[in-house]
């Protein structure tokens, strides 16, 4: 089974790194990154790259396709080649599936209409304007498509679909082994429980650029 | 603010790229990838590389290291300039940390002896075997000195971290961008909580070569 991971630049690290940790516990994958070109593709601090090993023209039917997001992403919603290559990949994979605005990419390419999605919380609306049904749901579900809240959602999601591929028992594996048992130190991760002056402070400065 | 990430062949993404996503929220700071070597640097599973941009050499004076963990961290405990460079680092540094068995790096050098700290749930031994004492947390402080259990508990220390540093409502907005709200589908991430049969796998499997 191959798993194809999607960079460009700009796109947030851990929407990337957070299914891949799962997934490279699924037995016999081979998970590839990819970018339109290859080498390495910087996240969007600048700070890190991670490489890109193959070309999207050299992976043309991922068995699993995931799209991170990040700030990137918003100059990516109208990349012809990318939104063709997410269209082709998409008509071939078992699963196409995203993290974060990873799937404002794939509404942007048309795959998202009339479904259930999720996305990072401060694009939920752009999510709505595309024509998906945006759903409250930290991991959402709707037939192959797999969307994921923001950033940190990724590991969530990888950890869920491996245990649709590959049963409950490998992704309990993987979990132990990634002793993913998480204690945040403070409550603030979802616009429901932080500190409302945060949120509105998120949502002033950055509606449909989140930085994930 | 300047923080090195050390990077070296066979490291678990995650470890290093879990704490990097909310230190990325530090005002100000620079996150800098470092390795003995300049340019990409395998992960474990051979299916991703990062960039180290900078050498060792090149970065002596951090104010914050982060070691990551990962099967290729058994190697490196033998590698003197790598124990040296950390050593080092070390006198100058304001915070000392680890993800999972990265730890066990900062316990070669001689940096934990005596000191309350904790690794991958598969290391607490050879954590103790080098003098320090190992905690039951996910996430140790102990003066400078910061230490994180496997694999996804760098986001935690990374989070806790960036509090101590800059201050509570600064981790809490980071948390609300990464929107960190976990959702484990499963309840197998600790050796407590995972099936039985699975913590006796990997304690057969892999006592001192944790896959974090």
């Amino acid at each position: 089974m191959q798993i194809a991971i999607v960079l460009f630049d700009g796109f947030t690290a851990l929407d990337a790194v957070g299914p891949y940790e799962p997934l490279e516990h699924l037995p016999g994958a081979e998970i590839v990154f990819v970018a339109e070109e290859a080498g390495p593709v910087r996240a969007h601090t600048g700070h890190l790259a991670l490489t890109a090993d193959r070309t999207l023209a050299e992976v043309t039917r991922p068995d699993v396709v995931v799209v991170p997001g990040g700030p990137g992403q918003t100059p990516q919603m109208g990349n012809g080649r990318l939104l063709e290559w997410l269209r082709e990949a998409d008509t071939a994979s078992t699963w196409t599936t995203s993290v974060c605005t990873g799937s404002l990419l794939l509404a942007a390419a048309g795959l998202l209409a009339g479904r259930r999605a999720t996305t990072h919380w401060l694009g939920l609306d752009t999510l709505a304007a595309f024509g998906a049904e945006p759903a409250g749901e930290r991991v959402v579900f709707d037939g192959k498509y797999v969307t994921a809240a923001g950033v940190s959602s990724g590991i969530d999601m990888g950890l869920a679909l491996l245990g649709r591929i590959a049963g409950d028992e490998q992704a309990q594996l993987a979990q132990l082994i990634l002793e993913y048992a998480p204690e945040p130190p403070y409550d603030a991760g979802s616009p429901h429980t932080a500190p409302a002056h945060l949120v509105e402070r998120l949502r002033t400065r950055s509606r449909f650029t989140p930085a994930g």
